[in-house]
């Protein structure tokens, strides 16, 4: 069952999250508005290990046991529901976010960009 | 500056998205509890898109070419900020992702498990 | 402790989850950042509830009685962190309201208003 | 059109939103499973005044009146979204938040109640 014998892909990832919910029957609550809501309830999940924390305790989060394993879980799930949710509308993350940073790059240039908290 | 040619890898764009950030002096900005608030607020805007529409509309917004360029610009800003909190705590979020597809393979077996509105 | 026989209040509310907090040395966490956080996170538990419904099931939530007490629970807890987040920054929720509602019979006028997912 | 002159009110301000919605046709948009993924989409536009600045600087938000201005209009979409659902689903908000007050009186017993980072 395990592919963690080859280097880990993301098309890869996305084929098997699709085998995932299609042997479950899954599919049909797989839509795209379903698949995004999802995304975000799990991207709060993430944000919810660090919310009461202060920087200094947020930035030390991977030392404790028990939060790293929450902070990676959650990670795993933001990620699962971004790959199905660019399955189902035929998105191509990798280029999307390629074809961002470059964007970023002429819309921000280096040495005349404003701190981030004013941009 | 383009990278297209060579096929994009999200290690390779996790070090692009730091090298983006150090150059304009965001890098104290980006601190593990303002990364995944900022990862959540990315999730949402991606889920404005849908909030009002229709199942039906859900599914063909890829057709419509302003929407269609407003996903992709949000599932980017999605991907980069986990990136960015991924790179800032240390975790790899393909092998995260992969290390939960095995454990949810236990913990929802084919053939009995309910459907996902009852999970 | 019940103030159940007067008529509630927002304002009442308001004191109320402030002694509670202060009572417990919760209130150095009550930052207005950690607050708003605590806010959206509650607000994605809420969405968690209907995120695989069908509009149908939807629409019937409060048919079924533990659904419907989740609903009331995860309404409490996005106003709770509302009404903190208010009190922490000094924001009248009520005059806020009331003041965009009036703002925007201006800005959405009777009869020349697109659909909803038009806007 | 104003009612101003009296002193607000959640019900009066219910009414208020649900007339403002049958006149412009948005009811068919306003299923209990939209209104609360606006909900969170508008918690989030809160969350996002907020996610790149310091302690400090969240402390003052209301300092700067331009920052202050988004934060009130953050609430009061927060807190119209927040009503409509509670319209469309028939839950009491008020009574909702009371009765939550009241079970955590219990859950978290002064004197015996951990900081809330490990809650």
């Amino acid at each position: 069952m395990s592919d963690q014998e080859r280097p880990l892909d993301v098309a890869e990832l996305q084929r098997r999250l699709l085998d995932f919910a299609v042997a479950r029957d899954w599919g049909p609550y797989h839509t795209p508005k379903n698949l995004v809501a999802a995304l975000s309830v799990e991207a709060s999940e993430l944000l919810e290990i660090f919310q009461w924390l202060t920087p200094e305790q947020a930035a030390a989060v991977m030392r404790e046991p028990e939060r790293a394993h929450r902070v990676e879980d959650e990670v795993a799930d933001v990620l699962a529901y971004l790959l199905q949710f660019c399955t189902a509308v035929g998105v191509d993350p990798l280029a999307a976010l390629a074809a961002k940073i470059e964007r970023n790059e002429l819309r921000f240039p280096v040495g005349r960009t404003p701190p981030l908290d004013g941009v």
